[in-house]
């Protein structure tokens, strides 16, 4: 079986001839070691479109290709699904971000709780996105999760937990199978997971008051990190009777 | 709400007085800085049994206790969940063995895959053990699951995969939730999980000679320790109608 061609972020994408940016010429030149006549996807996670593209010129480090007409991805997530993410310590959301790429979040909210430990400055979306577009590389998915700048939780909850769609958060004691097992694979979601130390009480009573429902995953208590994994996994394999795209 | 006792490792557990192991002591009384009069719950991941036990002498480094009854554990995984899990990378195996204590695996394969990067050694074995009781620990789980030491992933699927219950290998194209769905909470699963560049065919023909029906979570190429996460998290919140315990 032949491998298939690289995929490499390219935004926007134009049909024709064009001048690959530094970065991505060096991405496709130096750590693909394409060359003239050489072919990859090119994708624009932002459009959610891609397009064939070839090798058509390598001076020093400038590379030009011809680009074909662009088509609409051909991976995307079957259903919306929000995230509101509490932030956590350190590089947790580094990973947050990865798995959430690849287990098909669509939208990401970087949420500060009452005890989340790091308060991110909008300065760190910019190295989220970057996360989130290499993920979505690295998948093959077409698209790439949108991200918010971080947001007061309480925030964060009155402005995306009122989006159509089933609403979850996970801090509660009914199962997340009740709610999700009769779902579509295309309903939308919208998941709201609190910090290391849990919600405040008056956290959850607000993200009751916006429509969320309590859920939960078990008695067990998960990382952060694992519930957003486990969450959307449950959501990838929730609906009966549907085959993957 | 008063925070819950700490819980600490304590392997065997007897009713009664007695000195605690260097190590247990230290984080009694250093980390958690308990001191007479102070209680924890002991838990035994091996039996998975628990037991009151409060500190009656601290004396220098050394840390004496009375243990009450031990009793079975009051939160254990609800179904057997086998791991065969193809090494990879670094320390991929790690996260792996923490997140699969998180979520609920009873029994941990790992297995050298054609494909598989690395090749670890035996002596894994005792540190993957010792992550999987401080998961355990964290997660408040009562249990931890067995470790076996790698196997050739062959020799693995021959072992293992003829346990009773539902088997899958996480490489084919129908989706996971068409088997997960309909099964009890309590119905044992195997999950057969391959390493970062696929399994080769001859052992998917293997995984499928034994039984192993042959799934996915969607289009999306998941990193090796995001199936790990996002299948069990499906197991989790697969079953309608169920409670968590």
């Amino acid at each position: 079986m032949p491998r298939p061609p690289p995929r490499v972020p390219v935004s926007p994408i134009a049909e024709g001839s064009a001048t690959l940016p530094a970065e991505t010429a060096r991405y496709v030149a130096a750590v693909h070691r394409l060359t003239v006549g050489d072919r990859f996807l090119a994708f624009d996670p932002e459009s959610a479109t891609e397009a064939e593209a070839e090798i058509v010129e390598v001076r020093g480090r400038s590379v030009r290709v011809a680009v074909a007409a662009p088509r609409a991805a051909s991976v995307r997530p079957a259903r919306r699904v929000t995230l509101i993410q509490a932030t956590g310590k350190g590089d947790k959301m580094d990973a947050i971000v990865r798995d959430a790429t690849e287990l098909g979040a669509t939208l990401l909210v970087p949420a500060v709780a009452m005890r989340s430990v790091s308060r991110p400055g909008g300065d760190k979306v910019k190295r989220w996105r970057r996360i989130a577009i290499e993920a979505a590389r690295q998948c093959g998915r077409g698209d790439a999760p949108a991200l918010e700048p971080p947001l007061p939780l309480l925030e964060a909850i009155a402005r995306f937990a009122r989006a159509p769609g089933a609403c979850f958060v996970l801090d509660g004691d009914v199962h997340l199978s009740e709610f999700v097992v009769p779902l579509t694979r295309e309903a939308s979601v919208t998941l709201l997971v609190g910090p290391e130390g849990g919600l405040e009480e008056t956290e959850i009573a607000a993200a009751v008051a916006a429509g969320l429902q309590r859920v939960t995953l078990g008695p067990l208590v998960l990382r952060t990190e694992t519930v957003c994994a486990a969450a959307l996994g449950a959501l990838l394999a929730a609906s009966v009777g549907t085959r993957p795209a």
